[in-house]
């Protein structure tokens, strides 16, 4: 296996295979390296990776949604060298003048909030949006619709896992022509088997 | 002004000085460059800071608390070479079996509670408490109470900015004698005027 950043995929589809765990809802459980304990050198070559196609498009700012999206946006923003904003789910007392998009939670019950302070984005940004998760693509959406509403261009979309059969990159295509980039793509997943594309 | 590791500090100093704002209520906006954008350049160095004291204590785990102690925590434990864990505010669905604290909360309105999955604390860990703010002190003793808990050593605490003035340091040495290493600590906080200590 090449433990540089090009292995990246295969390193990521063996730690899914042997930390994640498919729950009866259909979640993948990989809380022991992207959800709730992450290793900061792995995530940097995930960030190396992720940020790859993206180079010298312009981009000045990384857009996430907390929290889980920090770890793979810091090191993603860090190979970039641009800022990283991480959206809100509660509005923080300290914001003022904020984008506000709402979302279904897939993994959470009922509707997520999200808020961009309009002090951190605007439309001298050229942006990409990095996540962990690409599944039905309604979070990510959200905050492409914040980039839009801000007037900032909407460079890409980065996420670590892709489940291709929740159809959130072709609901995301539909709305934004933009490029999207998975380092692991699952095309099924059940408790007995997870496929990679 | 020294730009390395070194220089921290006073970085930190002007950045408050220049981008913080004071609320009436007492609490640090610092929201373009602590607590919702971010600049990984800095943040790393930061990192590098604030694991400086503790290196060779034999750590092998980081903890911070979502969302706003990612960044610091996951740069420190970079540096540190080891697994960070972001304690969550909310049981995910993929959580089973949990140390749970509760603390009051000092920006958001009630208590935060506070998660961390029994699969990744234990007591072959040594800990090191990162956070972004170290004020009331009380998530950062519920979080040390949870090491505890686990049966983890608990070898420091690191904070980006303390505010003295709360007495987070006097109520945290009351219950664990640890290190605790802050970036900045500021002795005096009102509209007109930031004091450092």
């Amino acid at each position: 296996m090449d433990c540089g950043v090009a292995g990246v995929p295969e390193r990521l589809k063996a730690m899914i295979l042997k930390e994640g765990k498919v729950l009866p809802n259909g979640i993948l459980k990989v809380d022991s390296f992207v959800n709730h304990q992450i290793y900061p050198a792995l995530h940097m070559d995930i960030g190396r990776y992720l940020s790859d196609p993206f180079l010298g498009l312009g981009i000045n700012k990384v857009l996430t949604l907390e929290s889980s999206g920090i770890a793979p946006a810091f090191a993603t923003a860090l190979t970039l060298g641009v800022p990283m904003v991480f959206a809100r789910k509660k509005k923080p007392i300290t914001m003022q003048e904020y984008w506000h998009e709402s979302a279904p939670s897939h993994t959470k019950s009922g509707v997520v909030d999200i808020y961009v302070s309009k002090e951190v984005l605007s439309d001298r940004n050229v942006v990409l949006i990095v996540d962990d998760f690409l599944a039905t693509g309604l979070s990510i959406l959200a905050l492409a619709r914040i980039v839009q509403a801000s007037g900032a261009k909407l460079a890409g979309i980065a996420t670590v896992i892709e489940k291709t059969f929740e159809g959130g990159r072709e609901l995301l295509m539909k709305s934004h022509q933009t490029h999207i980039h998975s380092a692991v793509r699952i095309s099924r997943l059940s408790e007995s088997a997870i496929s990679f594309e």
